[in-house]
This record gives structure tokens, C-alpha cells and sequence, in this order.
């Protein structure tokens, strides 16, 4: 399957979904079995990968704290794998273009004169949504999602998080390094006193594992509770709807 | 495959993407080929009933402005089937907690002592982010995503989209009868002046359409060239991405 030296390949941009095998799209699969190599990092349940015995695999993982060098060395890399190959694929987590760096590879492999397609993957939020029962708007308790990420600021500025969360359903994917300095962001604002919050790692895997309580308390509910990052934070009355349902974790 | 008279029927409320049958999920797929009964509306692409030919199709459309009473005539008639049905689906375009009812037919199956279980599937909004290559995030240009439903208000108060759209990507629902209104709230506030937005038709489906301009503009660019409901809108930096592509439409 493989073709050497040849030198327009076509990359995709391959949103590897939130964990759970069965949720990625049938279009994914077909690209992962006729990938000729396919570059994926530690967001990406290994099972993912049996879609592609033929692929040559290389992993791309990110270490917190040192993206922008590595951000320049998976460029490289795809530019490398694709002069060397037909058909790479960029397998990432979640969806390629929410908070997944998507965007900047997609610029430097149009720039490098590569074919690039883009497919969509189910995000984190979305898959954590369904797999919990818990709606992400509701007529009675949410008109309005927000989504962000909570990496740690290098400037410890958490301002984008003063949030009036009203009628809102507030989605922080990376949150457990700073999730202090990001719940009491949002605490600041009175309205948000009461507000609900949820904790999930590994959202839709067999092991997800999840807590939840007040706002308030959901920094030392994660630190006793042992919640590992990469853990996607939930807030909003649309929790109280997992109430509905027994437990499934 | 049939199996009459038996009460506790499984339900799953089933997210069947942004229209491309292809953006379905491995598991979505699964489901319906195993269906007994399958309820859809009238966002959903017909291609998809392909996937489940064993299955009684009840289309449950619904007309704008007309919700509340139909919303409740649906859940009898998932009900209905739920009694008659071993296996019934409630087939839902994009994903079945955003702006989709899933929460309130959720909420009454439980009641019911139905089992139910929810599957995700890709939204609108990250359908045609993909397929337009416009990451919805991106370092240089966006690190927050919102996203609203522009139906048209009774009350016509658009207050929730006093929004500062500064460093945001901004998604909006089902918004062409109300997109000037949407606009305009917009605009109120100085610096979003200056926004870019785009409005897509059939996101994702061979005959996707968009327009694109500034905010002020996008009403009637949408009016001129006929864009018709349901449309997705979107506002923010990113749209520049889209002009380092072809246009695929």
C-alpha cells in the first residue's frame, strides 16, 4: 500500500472522538484503513489503531508545558511523512478543531502544498454529555453552551472565566491543574454561589470516573478523589439531570 | 424482528449527525440496523433510513412555532412504540443534547420506566467546521466557543446575544428568521463592529451553501442570496481561515 517518493500526499485531520471506539464516524473508519501512516498522540484509546494494522504509527504526544517547540516538531514531522507516503492521517482526540491545535497544522500543510481534509470527531463534552444523561441545553435550565479550555496561564490570569453563568452550561476541557484558580474565577461572581459542577476523566472508556458537588467544592473533591488531567469540568443546573439515572460508573 | 406486546422496550434518543450519512457513528449505525422502530424528524437526511430497511419509520417532523404541543405528542408516541417495540430510536439530527428536546425526552421515558440510553453524534456546528476548514478554536484568533440557538423570540428580547465577541467563536442555531434581529444585538456593543460572519446551508451535504461578510452585512447577504432555514451562523476571527481554501461549495 505504501508509495514512496511520492510527493502530493493527502493529510487528514482526524478527530479520533472522545474514547470509545464505536463513536467514531464511518468516514473516519474508512480513512484509517487505507492510511498509509498515521501520526496520533496520548489522547487516543490505542484501540483506535487496530482500524489500521497496514499504517506505519507514529506517536506525537505532548508533554504539558512545552507545546509550542513540539506544536514545530509535529509540523515537521507530517511535512516528513508526507513526502514519504500517499495518505497520512492526523489522529486526534475529540474533534480537530476545538481546542486541538487543528487549525495551525491545517495553515502549515495548505502553506507546505499538501491536500488536506478535514473530519469532524465527536468532542469530549459531547460524548461525556450523552454517555451521562445530561443534556447540554434544556429549555428550563440552559439556552447557552460555552466552551473553553483550562490549561494553566503562565500569567495566572483567569479572567476569561468571570462568567455569569445563568441559564448557562459552562464546558472546561483540561481543567485539573488549575482547576482552583478556575473555580474561583467563577465564584467571584454572587450568581454563581450555588452553581453545580462535575469532574469526568476518561469520559465514555469503561473507566471513566467521574465527581461532582458544588462549584466550591469541586477543586478538593478532585484532589481527594485522585481525578487525573486530562479530566473535562462540567458546570451548570443541567447536572442535576444525571440524578435521573443510576449510576453507571 | 418484532417483538409485540413487550414492556420494557430499550429507547435510545440517537444523534444522527450534520447530515452527511458518512458522520454517522459506528455505534449509531449498529443501533439503527437492529431498530424495531425508528422516529425522525425532519432535520435528518433521508440516506440515513437506509442504514435500518427492518425498521417502522415514523417521521415526527415538527413545524416552527408549534413546539410545545408537538413535543408532547412526541413523547406519547415514543411512548407508543416503546410498548409495542422491542428496540426503538428516536433519530435526531447533529447530537441529541444541543438544542434537540433530548433533556425532556429523556426526562419522560425515564418516568415511564423505559430504559433509555443517549448516543452522541456530531453537531452541526462541527460538521461544517470541518468541511469549511474553519477551526472553531484557535490560539491566534479564538479560546472560547458559544454556542446559542437563534430561534425566533415571542418575547422578541435577543438580549442573550449582548455578547463581546472578542477572542470568541460565536455558533448560533436555526437562526435565519431572526438574523437580523440576532445582528443587530450583536452590533450594539462597539467592538464587535468589526466581526466576520458566515451563514451555511446544508452544512456538510453536497448541497451546502454559505455566505459570508461582515456581521453588518449578513442579513441581507443571506436574504439576497436565499439562504433558508435551518441555518447555522457563525461569527468570529476564524472565518478568515476559510479563505486559505477553495471553496468546496
Amino acid at each position: 500500500m505504501r508509495n514512496m517518493a511520492k510527493k502530493a500526499a493527502k493529510i487528514y485531520l482526524l478527530g479520533g472522538g472522545p474514547g470509545d471506539p464505536e463513536l467514531l464516524t464511518l468516514k473516519a473508519v474508512k480513512v484509517l484503513q487505507k492510511a498509509d501512516c498515521v501520526l496520533y498522540d496520548n489522547l487516543i484509546n490505542k484501540e483506535i489503531l487496530d482500524f489500521c494494522p497496514q499504517a506505519e504509527k507514529v506517536f506525537v504526544g505532548k508533554s504539558q508545558g512545552n507545546h509550542l517547540v513540539e506544536q514545530e516538531q509535529i509540523n515537521l514531522l507530517l511535512q516528513e511523512k508526507g513526502q514519504q507516503f500517499s495518505i497520512v492521517v492526523r489522529l486526534k482526540g475529540g474533534d480537530p478543531f476545538l481546542f486541538a491545535r487543528g487549525g495551525e497544522e491545517l495553515k502549515f500543510l495548505l502553506e507546505q502544498g499538501f491536500e488536506v481534509e478535514v473530519l469532524s470527531g465527536i468532542s469530549a463534552f459531547a460524548g461525556a454529555s450523552a454517555s451521562l444523561a445530561i443534556p447540554l441545553t434544556h429549555r428550563d435550565y440552559s439556552s447557552q453552551l460555552i466552551v473553553l479550555t483550562g490549561h494553566k496561564r503562565q500569567d495566572n490570569n483567569y479572567q476569561e472565566f468571570n462568567i455569569d453563568l445563568t441559564g448557562k452550561t459552562l464546558v472546561v476541557y483540561m481543567t485539573v491543574t488549575a482547576l482552583s484558580q478556575i473555580s474561583q474565577t467563577l465564584l467571584q461572581l454572587p450568581q454563581n454561589k450555588n452553581s453545580k459542577a462535575m469532574l469526568i476523566e476518561n469520559a465514555t472508556l469503561p473507566n471513566e470516573k467521574i465527581v461532582w458537588g458544588k462549584l466550591a467544592d469541586i477543586a478538593l473533591l478532585a484532589q481527594k478523589n485522585n481525578i487525573k488531567p486530562p479530566a473535562l469540568l462540567l458546570v451548570g443546573e443541567v447536572i442535576s439531570f444525571w440524578q435521573h439515572l443510576p449510576r453507571s460508573t
